[in-house]
């Protein structure tokens, strides 16, 4: 199968280490094609700058519809568009928050979720009941370390995501870890083997539950929630945009 | 005081019909001024219409910064970019969906929103999880009329919405109902007389909400979920959405 | 508009405290009466000195009505006797803890109230369940002063409201503070300043919220919830309570 | 023991048939005394009629204490005081709403409460909420009959209890159905026998909770919710409601 | 009445424990009888050992209806095979976990329940929820004492209970305190003795229910949840647990 | 890989139901082997009949231990002996109902769950809370078909399935369908493509997340929930089921 990885920010050395970790788990006859957005911020930390990525987002899932892959990521852990892109997509388009959540929640009682920043904690709780697992949540926990700066000191890093795991796990009863940005790559197995609990990355479990859906035949429910929209006049919006 | 009040789509009828309503419960104090966005579609029935609308809504939202509003509306039930919004603005930005929900919660014990489309209403249900309202929610309901075709018939429209209203107090046990789409404006008169229960303009709410809190001298709380974003690159984002 | 106040409790003192802070936050058009229960506790702090206050109070929203106010407002944080004030009232009763509650749930992510006494705390969260609330709520904490001594020295009792609200934003994440007493009139101000986010004090919620429900036409439903009394025999209860 | 009975209302019909239930479930060595309010509505159906009832109830209480009783019973299914109550009392204060539902609760996985009027099925619900117990509720009905009919016709009253008792078990999932209100004194055998599951009168669950854990030795807690009010001057209120 | 209580564990000591107990509340025309499991681990911390321990508890449950008890009680706190035996006795089967934690939710506001070891914490919060009692849940605490070490010495175990029982009551709000392990027997007096609020017995307080559901003449529900299984081939099951 | 797939029933023709359906979509790379109980009902519509099943399927999770598997799948759709199976496991053991539901409400908004016969619902229900899934649960429905009889008519079977499901979908909200029975392997496709949204078989489903987390070398968590049992002596257990 062939997946499209979307970074849903501009950063291509962020799409790079995405790519790699997608790779390293995915099965051979899985190919991955890993982009960034054409549009948009940077990083995305806020509701605002997930705003200004959604545009890039849907075009890309646009054209995966029209270059036919069987499925798509959004690698950002605020699945920035989600809803909208299921709206538009004949293909499956997954999560790696939806999809990591759920995973922990079958690994464990309860999950933690560790995020970059303090102030993205409150965005990871409303997400966390967008998805529908209040029941499952231990916490969210944030070293304080943006998204741009978690690959540049793997030691400084691992020290922070190892030290919010372990309160998560001593005070909050987390029995699995999400590390809840695309930009953690390449950090689960460091910290795992430091707290002992499974310790989840999220574009990993996106395409391990793509290949799985794919086996099985399944895509996204297109019959209440996901519709197509209708067709209707888009002012200032490019043509590929628009519904048939 | 001055408000803009936003609509996130780009109907011109009805932003007059905005407007208009607006402007006949304001105080006379009180300068409505009200847009419609410069980009995206023509009505805002699903997520994906919602995506694309983001970033025209985010530019007047700056605008009215730069332009010294002294609050702004965003005039569509689903208030599209509310977050986003209220991260990058020092004025208050009020949602219509929010502030009528919220009224109505204090007006009677339990409160349905009738909205357009029945695809709508997991919609209406994710935003009464959204504004933390699910214990004063009694039902969505929908009379199946698309938001611009809600003013070509005064008559079909307002049965309609008579009808599912007389639905939701009588099966759903709804004490307010809320008219849950901009493009109701002018119908909560007649529908109220007509049902015996108040019956609420998401408009009118934001623009009495707005005054109270001005004259409270009160506005958004940005300490925790509301920050102001950090500034960093944006791609092909025009430059007046940088944040500074 | 004219609109009553109903201090629940006995203290003139307060009353006059609710009367200043309603009426320089009142609009110029708005006539504002203050006026002290003639029957239960000095202050009220517990649910059997609620029970005592609601003859009183009752009597009051009574004698409004046949007044022909346009509104009247509870001024107990507890809102004693809301939902039975509302049943025998033809003009809206608003209470001071709903209606800067659900304010807060709007200026807002989560809001913390604090109350006067820890006995108090059960009773808060009583009250934000009451309202529908749970999902925006934050804590209540109590700085450890009783409602008559709010006043005695207001360095204390605003150090004390300080270190409550701080700890309810660091520790708890409350974004808006709502003071939880009546007695707490004239503090909002410096407890905004010394903390950096809104606070909310009820009484003026209440006045705002009945102003812009006045504009707007709108009062309390009665369609189920709040439905008038039967007529039936009243022993040892004054004439004036008897429902017709 | 010596167990004091507390019909709420003023109807001494009603307290008779309370009277007689209560001591037909007794056990031999406890001693039952009824008695109605003397002060208030002739039958409770409302926030209203029981904010009216309120001091002739904790009078009773108050009185309760003073003459040693092992346990005072608040016989009206709203338990109208029964956090004031418990406030002032030495000796246990018990509801007959709080112990029906938790005992039912106890019997099956969901109960319903057949109330007496639709108006009061809200009041059910947030009872329900009150005692904790929305995971146990099925659902509450109303065959429609007052408080003061229900003993005119015990025909009309058994079949209207068994026609509502019926939809709940089969269209809402009760496994145990709550006699939501002391005047159906006397129908749970009947309604029982009729429809094949536990049917709980609340008086008699009140008088065997009471029993129980006067054998256990065990009162209700007074450590936090239910501390004693702090003594404090009472205008126009009797001198025995005084707190010492 | 004579009632069978089943120690789901085969330790005959805590056997005796547990009858001693019984007796101390029972009334005196009650008869109890305790036996130990004759099957399973020796004691129960586990969900692994609650498996292994249900044929031994239903053996005993299905005896105790051929030998016509009026009631079982298993006395273990986490009720094990409580659903399973419901749906093959006729007569009633109470659990102490349940029992007591209902009769907690009705002696106070909020109430903590005290295990044994931290692993059966998540065991505890469970159970709350099986029994839909998260809204009355305070915490649950752990002094870290096995089982069967609960009764080797009198003093650390008190000591034990009585720190945790106190972190409950002031760090997590509990009014009432739930003793989570039968082999917890006889020390709720020198607990509640020493932290002022009410101590529950899980045996004692099903041995008092039972006795009440017996003079009221009520039994479990059995029309939706607790049917009567079908008959059907059992493999390699002794012949007494066919269902006829 | 090689999986085993316990059939915690000991119905040999239902196992090669489940055998073929697993290796119909497991990778082939993944070796299935599948077993019925060696002990307890012939199928499983009951707590009793859990409870019986329990000793059996445990005996398996032990033995696929020794033998070195590398998952172990529960192919019962209430997932009997899930958290005791996996306190002593040191591979991991993923239940179908479980798994299939976390699936479902990852594919849809809500999902629905069609069960054999109606006495199963309230054990759906129990289920959905135990896996915290109750904001994505639409509904459970039976079409009133003995598991051991699901596969005697495919065409009555097919209908039954058919009719709740659209019920589910068109009366509940359903978007996604999860076939609750292991018996009804095989129906997933032709309930698909009458229904028109995804329908999940919990075997498949369970197959899938064990290649998945295989891939990416997960387990199951065991810091907390499911830690390994202390060692004990077991009274008429064989010895393979001691804890070392």
């Amino acid at each position: 199968m062939r997946i499209l990885i979307i970074n849903p920010n501009t950063s291509d050395e962020m799409t790079k280490g995405i790519d790699l970790t997608a790779k390293k788990y995915a099965r051979k006859d899985t190919e991955i094609i890993s982009v960034s957005n054409r549009k948009g911020p940077a990083s995305i930390e806020s509701n605002y700058e997930t705003a200004l990525s959604l545009e890039g987002v849907l075009g890309w899932v646009l054209q995966a519809n029209r270059e036919k892959y069987d499925a798509v990521i959004l690698a950002c852990y605020g699945d920035p568009g989600l809803e909208a892109s299921r709206e538009i997509s004949e293909i499956p388009v997954y999560g790696i928050g939806e999809t990591s959540m759920h995973f922990a929640a079958m690994l464990g009682r309860k999950f933690s979720v560790i995020t970059d920043l303090p102030r993205e904690i409150p965005w990871v709780k409303r997400d966390v009941t967008r998805f529908g697992l209040n029941a499952k949540f231990a916490s969210a926990r944030a070293p304080g370390i943006a998204v741009l700066e978690l690959q540049s000191s793997f030691d400084t890093t691992l020290k922070g995501l190892i030290k919010e795991s372990k309160k998560a796990i001593e005070e909050d009863g987390a029995e699995v870890i999400c590390l809840g940005c695309a930009g953690m790559a390449g950090y689960d197995e460091a910290v795992e083997k430091a707290t002992g609990v499974p310790v989840l990355d999220g574009v990993v479990c996106a395409v391990k539950f793509a290949e799985a859906m794919y086996d099985y035949g399944k895509s996204i429910s297109r019959i209440f929630a996901y519709q197509k929209p209708e067709p209707k006049p888009l002012l200032n919006i490019p043509p590929e945009f628009e519904v048939k």
